[in-house]
C-alpha cells in the first residue's frame, strides 16, 4: 500500500468530551485529509442529517476547526445545508462516488438480470460484494409479492447468514475465513447456523457445488438461494441471489435460475467462459 | 454559507506542466482539503481509473504530495487500487454517498413509480435533480423496446432540451433562468429550440400546465414528457419524465400517466396534497 506511515499536516485529535465516543488513550496526529473522511463518516443510514455540533463531536475536532473543515466540503458540494442549518451528504459527492466500479457501475451491468430474476420469481433479486468482513449489498430489486428483507441498498450485513456473503465469504482468502469463524457468530434468528466446524463444512459446500442455499438464517420466512459472479481475472468478484418465502417455493428450483444469471454478469464483466463453467 | 475566506493548511499549488490543463494565472493557495477533493475530482465518466501520475498532473500536486493523498484516501477507501496499480473509486465512498437524500435516498422513494411507468409504457422512465445550471439523472429505467437515449445515472446535462431539465429551469429561481438564456444553447439535434424568447415562452408554458413535452431536442428518435416533483416545503425538487419513441406515440397520452407518477413521488416525499395539485 502506498505512503504508509507518511502523514500531512498532522495535528492532534482533542479527546472527545461527551462521552458517545470512546476518548483514545492518547492523542494521536491526525492529518487534514483524515479530518475532512471522519467528518464524512460521521454521516451513517441512521443519522443521515448532522448539525454542526454534532460533527465537532463526532470527529472529536474544535468547534471553530469543525466549521471551517464543513464550509470547505459544502462549497465544493461534499455536502448540503439543508433549510434548517443542518448537512446532509452532497449530491456531488454522490455524482463521483457512483464512479466506484464496484458500484454503480456493477450494478449497471447487472441490471438486466436481476430485473430477469424478479420478473420470473416475483422475489427478491440481489447483488452483492464484500467489504472486509461484511456483505454490501450493490442493488436490490423486489417483485410485487417479494417477502419483506432487512436489506438496504449500500447497507453493509453480516456474511455468513446471508446467501450472497456465504458465497463472498466461500470464494474470499482463508484468512477471512478463520477471521468471521473466530468471531462472534452473527445470530439472526433461532435457525441460524453458529457452529464453527458446520460452518466450515457449509463453506466447503458452497465451493463444491458453486450455489450457497439459506434457509431462515437471516429472518424465519425468507429462503436465499445464490451464486458466484466471476470478474476477467477469473475471481469472484460479486454474488447474486433470489431471496424467496421459505416453504412457499423448492429452494433447488431456483438455483439453476440464480446460476444462469451469476453467467450471465459474469460474461458482461469480461470474465472467461473457462472461470464461469 | 460557513467559512468563507477561511483556508486550512495553504499552500501553492503549481502550475500544469502537461498544457492539458489550463494554468491559473496567478499561483492561488489550496487548503490540504481542497487538494484532497481535487483527487477525487480527477475521476470522471470518461477517466474512471487513473494513475498515479495522471493525479499528480489533473491535481497540479508534485508527485510526492499526490503519493501522500492518495495513500491516505486509499487507506481509509475513498479509492481502491487496481491489479495493475491504477486507482479508482472506492466502495467505501460509494456507501457514505449513497446518504445524499437527492441521490440514492430519492431513488429509493421513487422506484416503484418508475417501475410503474416503465411497466405500462415499455418505454424509458426517468428522475432527476437541478445542480447549478446542469441536470443529474438519479435513476432511468428502461423497458424491453425503450428508445436508445443519452442518459447515464449519476451523469450531467443541459437543462434546456431534456423534458426533466426543462422542468426544473421553469421552476427554478429566476436569476438560474437568466443565466441560462444568456448561455450558449445546448444545440442536440436540427430540432433543437434555441432562441431565447421562444425558450423563455416555453419555460412560462411550464409553469402554466405543469408539463413540459420535449420532442426531438435530444435525439431525432425520442420525446420526453416531465412533470415536477414537489417535497415537502412545497417547492419543486425533482422532476420525473418518460422518454419515448417520437412518432409512434401521442405524448398527450403519456401527460396523464407522469403526472399520476410525479404526484405519487411527491406524496412519499411528504409534500402536503395542496402543493401537488
Amino acid at each position: 500500500m502506498l505512503g504508509t506511515g507518511a502523514a500531512s499536516g498532522a495535528g492532534a485529535v482533542p479527546a472527545a468530551t461527551t462521552g458517545k465516543r470512546s476518548a483514545p488513550a492518547r492523542e494521536v496526529p491526525v492529518s487534514v485529509t483524515m479530518r475532512a473522511l471522519r467528518v464524512l463518516e460521521a454521516f451513517t443510514p441512521d443519522a443521515p442529517v448532522r448539525t454542526l455540533t454534532a460533527l465537532a463531536r463526532h470527529t472529536g475536532l474544535p468547534l471553530t476547526t469543525t466549521h471551517r473543515l464543513v464550509g470547505e466540503l459544502t462549497r465544493w458540494g461534499a455536502l448540503e445545508r439543508d433549510g434548517g442549518g443542518s448537512y446532509r451528504i452532497g449530491l456531488r459527492l454522490w455524482e463521483i462516488a457512483s464512479l466506484a466500479p464496484r458500484g454503480l457501475g456493477l450494478r449497471e451491468l447487472a441490471l438486466p438480470q436481476l430485473s430477469d430474476l424478479v420478473h420470473v420469481t416475483g422475489e427478491n433479486a440481489q447483488l452483492a460484494v464484500r467489504e472486509g468482513l461484511s456483505v454490501v449489498f450493490v442493488e436490490r430489486l423486489a417483485g410485487r409479492g417479494a417477502v419483506p428483507v432487512l436489506t438496504r441498498v449500500a447497507g453493509r450485513f453480516a456474511l455468513m447468514p446471508t446467501g450472497v456473503g456465504r458465497v463472498l465469504l466461500a470464494y474470499a482468502p482463508p484468512e477471512v475465513q478463520e477471521q468471521v469463524l473466530a468471531g462472534p457468530p452473527a445470530r439472526c434468528t433461532e435457525a441460524t447456523v453458529c457452529d464453527p466446524s458446520l460452518l466450515r463444512q457449509l463453506l466447503a459446500e458452497v465451493r463444491r457445488t458453486g450455489v450457497a442455499v439459506c434457509e431462515r438464517q437471516v429472518t424465519l420466512d425468507s429462503v436465499s438461494v445464490a451464486a458466484p459472479v466471476y470478474g476477467p481475472r477469473g475471481d469472484v468478484v460479486a454474488a447474486v441471489s433470489v431471496v424467496a418465502h421459505a416453504g412457499a417455493v423448492q429452494p433447488h428450483t431456483l438455483v439453476p435460475l440464480v446460476q444462469v444469471a451469476a453467467r450471465g454478469i459474469s460474461r458482461s464483466l469480461g470474465a472467461e467462459p473457462a472461470s464461469v463453467s
